[in-house]
């Protein structure tokens, strides 16, 4: 994974050592998790603190270990309700900052409303990345043609695996010897690649327009693989969907799902999309920016089928729809960059 | 015009005093004109800083006079490139805070920035209102529907007219008596009503979430009359426009096009859209949030047009899609409300 600058954020400097915070919560660490998956060569250690029992399976190592072992970065791959500093989290941050360490937060809250972390960091010239801010020299989308190739991953809803599919595609075209980078809009994303645009955190005017930034001029034979978020058809965030489709202006769609789902994530009240509809209608917005956007194949998360259930819906859709059908986890993306 | 608070922002108090600002760009001052335009009651004079012979024709007063006149707030209805405050103003805004005023900005950068200002505030205990900014605890959308109706004006691109309709609307029907709220979602539209959200401005996680507090759950026969901001064509807006239209859930939509258009506002390579796709796609993608929704109107801006050329053009465009066409600024809209 290449970890290019891009726009305002100063890319994360490896390696990291992770921090999973003082809870039980697996769902907690998924940030971290989705670090020392897509991006191992990066990781150095974790420290679970308090009395967590948490574990992603690297060495377990001291703030002071790590440093001494090189870490650049205490990396907060965490969430909590409110996405604010937990207190209990502050003398570890504290420690990481003596230590020569910068600092990297997915979180909502700023890490410098901690007036300790903010002197702290201030006393020891420690960077502080809070990835979700500091987007405020955007500019509003254009929607002129770029030079270069983009692929976008799209989907029915949240959470159906569009930055696995995405991190997929990129590390198969790598190894194929693509000229290409992975383009991250998301937190996880942003903390794996080392650089990219949370771009739900940005001011609704520059949607689009910092994705143009994310994704810019390029050689004709590059391609960039961006990493997708929420859905034309999920009430609350279809508004952030849109704007990363116009601004990507993407040669190709991906279009995810995840097999059995019923409804949009956490509102029961609104059905999940029929697929071909949730496809016509990326392809006729996407149209706008790229009038040759076509799709180029079917992300299905079989996690909820069993392999052979799996294996015939995947058949089904690629049948139906003229285009490979994958699960990024099951059978690898090869399907799909074959077709490039 | 009923100014309800909406929100984190408290409501603007009246009367106002309109600062033109220094320069002669009657572009720049478009903010005040609305206010003067469509709520002249709320505004008690206008004054013009240094050389600049600008003015709205509301009574000229220093700003000692309006202060003795009972005037509440100074507006800074003004645009610069940059959205910054422009150190020729910082006088009139200090003297403004010292003769008890409040102060509204509509631009990008806040007024706390120029220290000069934050401590006359502090000191004289003056509200300094940011409206482009302070929607720090909205939520998310739910997509779940509310009691109610709600208009909304949707467009084929930005500045065909849609808070001018919106604006002629709301008027029309308190006039018949209906239970009615205009909801602002730009600059000019917050200072004219004293509230609402710039929806532009927010988080783009949290535009539709914005609008569904902006509009809530009301009294079964009460109208929601909502400003719209942008297009689902404009390849730099896009976003906030569908994020806007699945929040408002619109029971009726009303579509603004400016007649002789030809293609999107400073986007000279991209065509305006066919009218009735742009109405297609605006109503598919209502359809998430409210079933029901329907095309009530389209308000056809003939200014471009001879007298004669828009009402041929008018009478067209009522035919072919079967709803009421008007130009709020020469037709009225009573056609429009006759049907509600």
């Amino acid at each position: 994974m290449t970890a290019k600058k891009a726009n305002q954020m100063e890319p994360l400097k490896a390696p990291y050592h992770l921090f999973l915070g003082c809870g039980d919560s697996e769902l907690a660490i998924k940030t971290s998790r989705g670090i020392a998956q897509w991006n191992p060569d990066v990781c150095l250690g974790e420290i679970a603190g308090g009395n967590s029992r948490l574990s992603l399976g690297l060495p377990k190592m001291s703030i002071k270990e790590a440093s001494e072992n090189g870490a650049k970065t205490f990396v907060l791959g965490l969430a909590n309700a409110g996405g604010y500093v937990d207190p209990e989290w502050v003398p570890y941050i504290i420690e990481a900052i003596e230590c020569g360490m910068e600092i990297a937060s997915g979180l909502h809250r700023r890490l410098d409303e901690i007036p300790e972390i903010k002197s702290a960091a201030e006393k020891h010239g420690a960077a502080l990345h809070d990835i979700r801010h500091g987007y405020t020299d955007l500019k509003t989308g254009k929607g002129h043609k770029r030079t270069g190739k983009r692929i976008l991953a799209v989907g029915t809803d949240c959470s159906v695996g569009k930055m696995y599919t995405t991190l997929a595609i990129t590390n198969e075209m790598e190894a194929r010897n693509f000229n290409v980078d992975f383009r991250a809009t998301g937190q996880t994303g942003v903390m794996i690649a080392g650089s990219g645009i949370c771009i739900d955190a940005v001011v609704a005017d520059f949607i689009s327009g910092g994705i143009e930034e994310l994704a810019p001029d390029n050689d004709a034979d590059h391609w960039d693989v961006i990493e997708g978020q929420g859905s034309l058809f999920n009430p609350a965030f279809a508004g952030v969907s849109l704007g990363l489709l116009h601004g990507s202006q993407p040669d190709i769609i991906i279009m995810c799902v995840e097999a059995g789902r019923d409804h949009i994530k956490d509102l029961p009240h609104i059905p999940a999309p029929d697929l071909k509809d949730c496809i016509d209608l990326n392809l006729k917005c996407a149209n706008l920016t790229n009038p040759d956007v076509k799709l180029g194949g079917i992300s299905l998360n079989c996690r909820n089928l069993s392999a052979e259930e799996g294996e015939i819906e995947r058949k089904q859709l690629a049948a139906e729809f003229n285009v490979p059908c994958f699960d990024p986890m099951i059978t690898g993306v090869a399907s799909f960059v074959n077709i490039l």
